[in-house]
């Protein structure tokens, strides 16, 4: 939900023209709503018609986009759930992956929008999937009519913890991710773990590699509730199988999105280049495709968090035993440390492009204990060949 | 320029995990700059250059997208221009009118802008053209890696004191206009009526009705020097030949910018439905429509203002003196104030039209006096017929 705060008076004065300069002053307040909701399909829970919408219940329209593996586990029960609910509805199903994060994609949502038909201020759009499709929904939802409320509920674990619980929205073009996009937020996110049942666990892993994130950069007690419970979360799918599997995946939930929109709430448009979520996103997006498509994307993070972790103990912000701690997690998680794309080269090239992004400076976090976290300006070619082959003997030797 | 203004605190508490809610709250701030800025491509004037830009000057790189019609008449004095200053430049041309507002042309300038290259943070993208133009290029900045820099130097009159000092973005799709767009507020607008001196005359009217509308609404004393100087403006477009007829041009120029300026600010994000500005625009768009390519933007939204001033004189709000004062200033400026496409059953569709678009109500401006308005919510297809038979009595008897 998007409301106005009180704009500042012009910068000049009516009465004085003819004037030659005015200042254009105004506040946009972004105000959304992040919520646990266990069991969004069952049949009575009126959280999900009722997200992110005023109309009353006899004129409901509900335009949905749907992850295609979404709609083949559940989409039968998403249609029952919307009937029952009095809704009209349109179900747009998208196969995604990154090669339909496209404009074209987002211009086929806009015209089965328009021949659809929804009321923009009473009616949002509901986006139900992984990362992809809430990156595309969202920019559908920024440009169409210049705002049209929508919902999110993301459905793989990184989607809940990480992609779904921020503002921003984009698609590929050319060669370049999220070249276009807006920051945009959604009236409400919708946290389902009921979900993560039916994602296979090297998905499960994948998303817990960004729960470890923020339990190493800046939460001690999410990274020991993850060495603790870690490995029976991944087993169990995130479904708390004993009263004590349950109240850690509920606080391990809970810490990591509080610890992430922590960060992205004072940065929301990241005007400031220095963020701590960007740990393990240093290295990664080069590791990441220049593996593609044998590494996740949690997975690649996980692999800079190992590199960066050697390289915060070889400055002495970290004790060998939290360095090996931090690392016996990581393969706890059946996350990699290391992938044969990692060598010297292919790191220098990370870093300049980094640097690239980041207007010219490193601004890499780097862990100071476990929990902690500063931001390094000074990583040499030297220091990542040193670290690198610290890494591979700690792989070798496992 | 958008900066961000500290955001409030996370509603919940980390210290009491598990918290099943969470409210983001954040304000961006948009803070904009409106200049008048005369001969722009004087070859010592460094307004354009340094426009939007923090480079230094050894390093600059402009990427410019310039209306085809434009690029005719001034595109060797903009190289000539810009070689001088030392930009390294790109300028993209754009044949720009509706037909070309699509996404495709947005997506072609992005792939130019991706060859040309160019640093987010300090090389603004520069638009020149008319409204068409300055829309397209506004949406290309608001998606670019998410939002880049654009400077606006409107060359149309319409661009100057309308289309160019708002923040909307837009282009069209299938048969919607601006059905995709952004508010993105540009970093500069560079008001420079020397660019007028080019236009043909119809396109001069066409920029004064605009003018005549904040005049109509809200400044009395703009509507008196368009009655006084209005034809003598038309006739040197704009560009002031004696002391008065400077001072004239320089007060009514001041005078639009500044009234419109005051209705768009504290209402940047359109939350609000009413709107002053939107006078002449209630029947306007469904009239253009119809008559195209028969009515220019300008004289649709003229027909529009003759017609709501015969129904505010005929609710007493309005005396025969100043409706017909109000008509012969549209006849000076040369502006129609009845076209063969409206009949009462067009009246009435567009008046349907515009109730959807402003959420189930007419919130149709309406004037009282000359320079006041009401909002107006009960406009019937009988008071619609008699102000027609009326206004075509007026316009005969012409």
């Amino acid at each position: 939900v998007l409301t106005q705060v009180p704009a500042t008076a012009l910068a000049t004065d009516l009465s004085r023209p003819p004037t030659t300069t005015w200042t254009v002053r105004a506040a946009k307040e972004v105000n959304y709503c992040v919520r646990v909701a266990n069991n969004l399909l069952a049949p009575d829970d009126r959280t999900l018609i009722t997200a992110g919408g005023t109309g009353s219940r006899d004129r409901r329209r509900r335009f949905l986009v749907v992850d295609a593996a979404v709609e083949a586990l559940y989409g039968e029960r998403l249609r029952r759930y919307l009937r029952r609910h009095g809704a009209e509805y349109e179900i747009r199903v998208v196969k995604a992956d990154e090669t339909v994060k496209t404009m074209e994609t987002v211009l086929g949502i806009v015209a089965a929008l328009d021949d659809f038909g929804i009321d923009r201020r009473r009616d949002p759009i509901i986006a139900v999937g992984g990362g992809v499709v809430l990156d595309i929904v969202g920019l559908v939802a920024s440009l169409y009519r210049r705002h049209t409320p929508y919902v999110r509920v993301p459905t793989t674990l990184i989607g809940l913890v990480d992609a779904g619980i921020g503002v921003k929205t984009g698609v590929n073009h050319g060669v370049h991710k999220n070249r276009l996009g807006t920051y945009e937020a959604p009236a409400e996110t919708l946290l389902d773990r009921s979900f993560i049942a039916t994602l296979d666990s090297r998905q499960v892993s994948n998303g817990l590699a960004e729960i470890l994130k923020i339990g190493l950069i800046k939460d001690r007690r999410l990274f020991e509730l993850l060495e603790r419970h870690g490995q029976q979360m991944l087993d169990e799918k995130l479904a708390g199988r004993t009263p004590n599997a349950e109240a850690a995946v509920r606080e391990v939930l809970s810490r990591a999105v509080h610890g992430m929109l922590e960060e992205l709430q004072p940065n929301l448009w990241e005007h400031t280049l220095e963020r701590l979520v960007d740990y393990g996103h240093s290295f990664s997006p080069t590791i990441e495709m220049r593996a593609l498509p044998e590494l996740l994307h949690g997975e690649a993070v996980c692999v800079d968090m190992a590199l960066t972790t050697v390289i915060a103990r070889r400055r002495g912000q970290l004790s060998v035993s939290d360095r090996d701690r931090v690392l016996a997690v990581m393969r706890r998680l059946r996350l990699p440390v290391l992938a044969p794309v990692c060598r010297v080269d292919v790191l220098v090239d990370a870093l300049r492009d980094t640097v690239r992004h980041r207007d010219g400076q490193q601004r890499i976090p780097l862990p100071v204990g476990i929990g902690g976290a500063v931001f390094a300006n000074d990583i040499t070619e030297e220091e990542l060949a040193s670290a690198l082959e610290e890494l591979t003997e700690l792989a070798v030797a496992e």
